[in-house]
């Protein structure tokens, strides 16, 4: 291995660092700065090079890698300018959902960088470092190889960055630099997340000051869990919370599938005033809720309406803690949460036999054949397997999955917070990819139409690498989620109806073999399919297209949409 | 009209605006935050809204859109975030190719603009501005729409910087603004560009400078037109400066159609060392060039190998003028250009009758049957009309058309300085718009598979409008011009094949009846169907997938890669 070497050059070095981190796909475009370390990647044992059909879908299939393979981080390749711009919405999204990505992007030579000549991707004014710029807005950090001294402490820089903030950062690598070689001798240490450790006196008086309140809320403590607790690794920690305490657990949208949804002790999904009535209740008259990884983002509480008053309100962050009104910084759940699970135990709290609602997915047995929102779900959902990856776009999708439960070992991806509709599309082949290497199970896509016409030629790189999800397409005929935040009936919310059955073939595969497609207009026809043994068995891409009423929407959208566009304030006043 | 009342909703101000400057279609995709304004745009008498599959799709077709409508400005809508950092890219080649677009973001109220609570399309952490600053980086100018007091204002001032300086501005609209009462005062009088008029004694010491060189120059005189003599409005100027002085003249590649192919003292393509022989001799021997909007980049100067000392070369550009080693700024060419012709005409200089090559398209006679590079660009040449707008994608087909002469009047558009491949699958949604409006001829697009891949979808949006142009998809497995920097055989360079001729029936056209697609594989399948009147004929639209060698290019592409990835040093060394 070339690690072991004394020298190596800059491109293998951070080829090996990226295979220490777990990466075993790298996505992008290839463009004509970035040609001479594409070669090193191709001939690289470990890593794989992913060809996307442009970089936004790139940058989302980093994304929904790094999301489902939780061990490593997502990278994707760009070119200076005309490739990195284009991902920079799915670097964005990878921020605000803190999602470790290595966004790599190939620039000119560091000669050229200093002459600046008028190269072609520049924007003809001599400002090279204009991209740059513009990246760090939305990377946590970002760093620019220009000289063999510094190039390995750079790429450990960012990424060590990458891991400990779990969010996107940036490297420029020009073409120059690529082959000149460096010491290898730091790949002997592998790098690691810098997380601060808890100071031993704060952390004893949190603690504290947590178990005083538990201690007097009876049965009566609940936890939240949330998106961050998986972003931040603390899956274990959480679960061992939940197990050893008993205590009745609930999870915000961004939370759903941290806590297994078959679990006995858990009770569904928390999401303010449009949660389920039962846990509405039993949330907001809780004496105490933990919050492990809160992201109070406004789709994630249905618009700022948590009726948790602070009093009773207890927040475990990746970075702090929050107990009451007090603010604790440098407090992170990860030391803190195995001692608290320690002191809970030791105290035997009553709330471990609280009773806990249950999500229960109830099919509609009206006798209507039409496909609606009510139906959809609670039917799918009984077509779920354990270890399914399942993913949702922004709309109808994420607001529908809410009410219905997963299966234990279900891995599940949505983009609530960002909420970037396309997303799903190009993060499905990311999914796929780590859901086969993390011996997961069927990587399944709900999508609607107008938001599959984002990104659906990303379908062809799932054919051309013999992935095989399964999408559904809720073909409602438009925008769905715009109708109901403003103009239902307005045209800017139509879109160009496509023959959905035919565009796996357009893109190589063939129907029958590789690919397969099917329209399902009635209830049973949609029974039917998912009761298939050889559809439920996904061993090849399949597209379902489901026709679906126009303006139907699930209850916890239309709810959302409501208090949001009241917010909005589309029409005149 | 709304206009002549004494006030106006901020959002119909906007609107008149764009329409006094000619604009009559919008593209974008819509979003939350853009909703209460495309209320606007949809009921607005004169400007239609054009939904694209895409953010970035719609900033190219903003773009193609302006660069054929010289008269107007190109429009794109997006939302917060996720809308406008997808668009990203399509601006900053607009920005880079001096094309005037107007970036206008919905963005949330200014209330929550205030508040900063975590909302969806947030990065999360409050940093409301980000995006504004990361776009900064690609506009020449922003402004934020934030109180009735100065919104005329604002908006007047990055429109007229758009026009002035022929580039992207950036404007960010809340919600709660949208319906907000102004006065209409100000639209009574139009906004202009701000061109600063020439200093008296400059001018006429510049003017001076360069009719003495003239003077001395006998027959040795030429003119060397380029791209900015189209963006910054100085057609008809040169037009007249050609015409009196019949001084030969060259086009560079980006202001290839500047000056009509067909006119009698045309030249060809100057373009430094891969020149035609013919043409380099009579540039480069010349004893002035007099050239006019000169871009000076790589792609645009073979890699910069002009070889024209300064002491025989005169730039006159829009904001300045150079004469062998002087500069003057704030000489700009518009107010210079009439007066060096009258002075050229009372010179009676002997240049007006100096020999001049011919662009002559030639088509090889050999037995042939394969679809070479070669053979192809000479063929389609004579396929031309009038008035056809003509679009070639970075790559095979931008350097190919290099070499062949258009018809005179025909609009010619690629984007050779930024060079973003699945720019003109975009900009020709845009550029058809343009050329039904301005009664030009047919729109034709001839692109490469693996760029088309990154922005097909925006065919159906052409579809969904009725719109006709004909895409000749050059189907040689892969990306060419990669495969000639670099990586002849590189597996990053394969993409995945697609069905071509099944995409627009995919995409809602009805083949036959809407839509029209073939293939071809040889040079007797390809001149069949060029001279088929019903396929000329343009009358819906057409997909030709033209099967071609791998490994082939056109002479000058081949020339260029071969001296771009010198300088780039993909190798190790």
């Amino acid at each position: 291995m070339a690690a072991s070497h004394t020298n190596i050059c800059i491109g293998n070095y951070l080829l090996e660092r990226l295979k220490q981190l777990g990466v075993t796909k790298m996505f992008g475009v290839p463009g004509d700065f970035t040609l001479g370390f594409l070669d090193l990647v191709e001939d690289c044992q470990g890593i794989d090079w992913v060809g996307n059909c442009n970089e936004l879908n790139a940058s989302y299939a980093a994304d929904g890698y790094a999301r489902v393979k939780e061990t490593s981080i997502g990278v994707v390749s760009t070119t200076f300018g005309v490739g990195e711009l284009s991902a920079m919405n799915g670097i964005a999204g990878a921020f605000s959902e803190h999602v470790p990505v290595l966004h790599l992007v190939g620039v000119p030579s560091t000669v050229q960088w200093k002459a600046k000549p008028m190269l072609h991707h520049t924007l003809g004014d001599g400002r090279f470092d204009a991209y740059t710029k513009a990246s760090s807005h939305v990377t946590i950090s970002q760093a620019a190889i220009t000289n063999t001294e510094s190039a390995a402490s750079e790429i450990d820089r960012v990424l060590t960055a990458c891991i400990t903030a779990a969010r996107p950062v940036y490297l420029t690598l020009p073409t120059d630099m690529v082959y000149l070689k460096i010491s290898a001798e730091p790949l002997k240490t592998p790098i690691k997340p810098i997380w601060p450790q808890n100071n031993v006196e704060t952390e004893k008086f949190v603690l504290d000051d947590i178990m005083k309140l538990i201690a007097g809320a009876g049965d009566q403590v609940v936890i939240l869990a949330d998106a961050c607790a998986i972003r931040h690794h603390v899956r274990m920690e959480l679960g061992e919370l939940i197990q050893k305490t008993g205590f009745p657990v609930y999870a915000a949208p961004m939370g759903k599938s941290v806590v297994g949804e078959d679990y006995e002790r858990y009770g569904g999904i928390y999401v303010g005033s449009i949660s389920h009535p039962d846990v509405k209740e039993k949330v907001e008259s809780a004496k105490v809720v933990i919050s492990v990884g809160a992201i109070k983002s406004d789709f994630n509480t249905a618009n700022f309406t948590y009726n948790i008053p602070e009093m009773k309100y207890i927040e475990l962050h990746s970075q702090y803690a929050k107990v009451q009104y007090a603010h604790f910084e440098g407090i992170g759940m990860k030391d803190l949460l195995p001692k608290l699970t320690a002191s809970i135990v030791a105290l035997n709290s009553p709330s471990k036999n609280a009773p806990v609602p249950k999500l229960e997915a109830v099919i509609p047995q009206d006798a209507s054949q039409e496909v609606t929102q009510e139906y959809l779900w609670p039917r799918v959902s009984k077509f779920f397997q354990s270890k399914d990856v399942i993913l949702t776009e922004t709309g109808t999708s994420s607001f529908g999955m809410l009410d219905v439960p997963l299966p234990s070992g279900a891995v599940y991806l949505t983009q609530i917070l960002y909420g970037s509709i396309g997303w799903a599309g190009g993060s499905t082949l990311g999914a796929a990819f780590a859901a086969k290497e993390c011996g997961l199970g069927r990587t399944l896509l709900f999508i609607g139409d107008g938001s599959l016409q984002l990104t659906g030629q990303e379908l062809s790189s799932m054919i051309r690498h013999g992935l095989t999800p399964t999408i559904f397409v809720l073909n409602n005929d438009g925008y769905v989620i715009e109708r109901f935040l403003h103009g239902p009936t307005r045209k800017y919310n139509d879109i160009q109806p496509w023959r959905w059955t035919s565009l796996l073939n357009v893109f190589g595969g063939e129907e029958g073999k590789t690919c397969k497609s099917y329209t399902v207009r009635t209830r049973t026809e949609l029974s039917t399919l998912l009761d298939d043994p050889a559809f439920a068995k996904s061993d090849k891409i399949q597209l379902v297209e489901i026709i679906m009423p126009r303006l139907d929407a699930p209850r916890s959208l239309k709810a959302t949409a409501d208090l949001s566009s009241k917010s909005n304030k589309y029409a005149p006043t």
